[in-house]
């Protein structure tokens, strides 16, 4: 399997960290996002979105949007599974990785701040929008586990829910959010950072590193 | 269970869609989002994020996020099921719904408007702005599905995919967009207009609508 993506992506970094859970092996592609080359016509003929990550599989079958490759990994993969076998757990799960793959992620990525960028708007009316689409997001994320059992989102393994998360936090303080506001979201980034899997996934240890 | 909702809400539409084609009765409580009614506090306690919808369970559980709700009904009640059998084929469904759900519908509702507004955005450059986002997503919609047999996104039976692309191109027409660029999607949309389930769910079949 190979992975197109790029090391400061968070949902590249997503995907990273599943497979590293797994302990799959993958040749990491990168596309340069701030050069533009996920607009190159080869790769749109892989994602015809332009985004990363995609996971190309041996026979050449593509697969695109971070939680739709999570969650073949996980279904073609069980070992070290990253959604609980309850349905209603995993409900939770899901929803809570949603708030951030479809509410927060979206409203800040590169793509829409660029546009932000081309309507006149100054760099710190953007940079606020990116801190307020990433406040509104973490702010539901810790009222969704307040009385969830810790150290993870959902208990005592990571879920597709930390998947989400730890990429999160980092685009928040990039942006200058204070993330002290989110003590039970820190709480589980802390019990992440000794797990091999999650720590080979940050953007400063991949080889498109700058 | 009760459907906390608003008739114009596609997140709401796309799970009414799955709530009809598996045969559930639920009550339906309508948020009047112009109105901000999805940010009273006993709304807040149910959705931290102050969207809909919101699927309450008898016992009270609430299960937020459309996606996370459809899968968990998929679960529950798995006649007529909304997602194929096979991991990849399931990977594909879900990438599409993940197109719209993530990458273009939050990108362009009520409330990033609203934010878009208040940074002294003409109303026009608003419009199109909805516009863009409904126009690249469903761009790639139509490319994501131009090999696969129809009628439907995938094949002889609706879809997840079909519960997500039907009210986004409402939103898109409502924007302006000229979707007859999308043939394969509009293919998709006059199969579904015999359904009941999908005719029964559209805005104006809704007790709230205006």
């Amino acid at each position: 399997m190979k992975l197109h993506g790029y090391y400061r992506s968070t949902a590249s970094w997503r995907v990273r960290i599943a497979l590293n859970l797994k302990g799959l092996k993958t040749h990491h592609l990168t596309h340069h996002l701030r050069k533009g080359e996920q607009h190159a016509p080869d790769y749109l003929s892989c994602n015809p979105q332009g985004l990363v990550p995609t996971l190309e599989l041996d026979d050449g079958t593509m697969l695109t949007q971070s939680l739709a490759i999570i969650e073949w990994l996980d279904e073609t993969h069980p070992a070290q599974p990253l959604l609980p076998s309850d349905p209603l757990a995993r409900a939770k799960v899901r929803s809570f990785a949603q708030v951030i793959a479809c509410d927060t992620h979206p409203v800040q990525n590169l793509k829409v701040l660029a546009r932000l960028r081309q309507l006149g708007l100054p760099e710190e009316t953007v940079t606020a929008w990116a801190a307020w689409a990433n406040t509104e997001g973490l702010g539901a994320c810790e009222k969704l586990i307040a009385h969830e059992h810790g150290p993870f989102c959902f208990g005592a393994t990571p879920t597709i829910a930390d998947l989400c998360l730890i990429p999160q936090l980092f685009n928040a303080r990039r942006f200058g959010v204070d993330v002290s506001a989110f003590p039970r979201l820190l709480e589980t980034e802390a019990a992440t950072k000794d797990i091999k899997a999650f720590a080979d996934a940050t953007p400063d240890q991949q080889h498109d590193a700058e």
